[in-house]
């Protein structure tokens, strides 16, 4: 049997947390035959509800789960891990400016990127689901300078999961069928969801929908999905969000489908004309050397305009989180 | 490609449904080859909330997911189903009287049992999860006059997992080195788990741990772990409850692993010398021809006598919901 991998959640008692350690715990992330070790990572207050969550993973008997941590300490939390998800944040309170919640963020995760430099694997892979997600990877990413900043991302997979179940039910087809999906930039409202490279079924989707039915009604349906659902639910999503962390680290781990691509927020390197030093959503592939962004796609001017103009809310974003960035970054 | 098989849920939005849509479609109950169509039912005040899970589900781009249909119509929900999982139920109001809560729940089993009988695909199989499990079970059967009542069986996967959790715990072994738990009669506080024929590792269960240990800590604990969930969390067991759902159906359908068995509630055939007319948990294994009971186990007195207790209490339940059993059960 292959040894346990470990992989640490923060906000592991939260909504996503819960929807998530479970579909770790089944082994839908790293497959039927890999065991996995929980670090579940809370802060004080949160200790009780994690031992309830911690007694029903233990009420599974989910045969790959070889042991579970529940634990308000980062040093043990993080200590060794393989794959540390961090999914905890501070939400938005009331009357609270934008700038304020981006900065008490921007603490908790460099703390958390100095906790990972100096207990995690030295092959950890970090994702951030915690919001504003990409300027958090960021900070984490910088504040952890003997990691490579190739170890770091940021989730937009729910985005790139959102317009391919938009795009399977506009065309009534099947989202197996739906291959080359992009979402760009940041995952806020200026991410930008763009099929102008989808297969649906073999056929261009601009071959079976309008630019218009994009613009109008896709893109915005996507920025506000989040608001549509806690309208419907009375709560955020928390199973979707899970889902999507489960695609994402898998296809990491795994590797990306041949001919498709995902998308995920990584650190830029100039591609697409994009400022270095930022984390940015591209189209990637996966495979056992990391991810590498798929280079060299045609883009029209509506989507450069668009990728530029997420690319000035995350260099504003970098400039108020400026002091908690290292130097080394 | 395999057709999709067709799963209904009632109570869908629910936490045990929020927790468990998301696993069936992501290919957890009947394999990463098996298409499913979702058809979600709800009382009509849950439907809002419903409108939500069905955004979550589109939102997740599940590949073999093939549609989801949203319902508070039994008829829409139940029509040509494959597998019905009566999740939902009355709970417990304030100062409401045990039978009164039986009653309640026989009524809304007894139409369920009906619309199945009408609607669903004459080789469906149900599983009772909403409590009291097994008399519900026992009403819907008795109700679906016309199917055979060897589709019919309630819920004790969530006791077994946790006897198994707590075995594994106790004796510091992997769950999956476990076998042959057994949980017998009524999901209630009158079921007994019985490790007599539990190997460890392939050692006796009782080589490992005393017999005052699985009387004075097991056995209480897996009866009142409900309750002690929801101490910690402030919430019932949702993510357990789901995944002993998903481990019941798959084995069902699929197949128990050789050498092992799983606990279900079944229709009584008299073995044990229980009653016949009962739905009562016991050993099974499950094959290509559905599920058969484990014979001819060896029961010293005390397990004799838990048994006798359990059934007794399922006796006075079926005599509380008298009126509404077909005579033909």
């Amino acid at each position: 049997m292959k040894n346990p991998v470990k992989v640490t959640l923060t906000g592991a008692a939260g909504h996503i947390g819960y929807a998530l350690a479970f579909r770790i715990a089944s082994g839908e992330m790293f497959g039927p035959d890999q065991p996995v070790n929980l670090r579940l990572l809370e802060i004080p207050q949160a200790l009780g509800s994690l031992r309830g969550v911690g007694m029903e993973l233990e009420d599974c008997a989910f045969p790959l789960l070889h042991d579970v941590v529940l634990t308000d300490d980062p040093e043990i939390g993080f200590r060794e891990t393989d794959y540390a998800l961090l999914i905890g944040a501070k939400p938005r309170g009331k009357g609270m400016e934008r700038k304020d919640l981006i900065l008490d963020n921007a603490r908790i995760f460099a703390a958390q990127g100095r906790s990972l430099n100096q207990y995690a694997n030295r092959d950890v892979r970090v994702l951030v689901v915690g919001n504003p997600a990409n300027t958090n990877a960021l900070i984490a990413q910088s504040n952890a300078p003997d990691l490579d900043p190739s170890q770091f991302s940021s989730m937009t997979r729910l985005d790139h999961n959102r317009a391919l179940g938009q795009l399977a039910n506009k065309t009534n087809s099947l989202v197996a069928n739906i291959n080359r999906m992009t979402i760009w930039g940041n995952h806020s409202m200026t991410q930008y969801p763009d099929i102008s490279q989808c297969l649906v079924g073999g056929v261009p989707a601009y071959d079976l929908v309008t630019r218009d039915w994009v613009i109008d009604h896709m893109i915005p349906r996507i920025q506000r999905r989040g608001g549509e659902i806690i309208s419907a639910r009375g709560l955020s999503s928390a199973a979707s969000a899970a889902d999507a962390v489960v695609d994402h680290v898998r296809d990491w781990a795994l590797g990306t489908d041949e001919g498709d691509w995902v998308s995920m927020s990584v650190t830029t390197d100039g591609s697409y004309g994009i400022s270095e030093g930022l984390m940015f959503s591209f189209p990637v592939t996966c495979s056992a050397r990391g991810y590498q962004i798929v280079k060299g796609l045609e883009l029209d001017d509506l989507s450069v305009a668009r990728l530029k103009a997420s690319e000035r809310e995350l260099l504003e974003e970098r400039a108020i989180v400026d002091e908690l960035l290292q130097a080394t970054s």
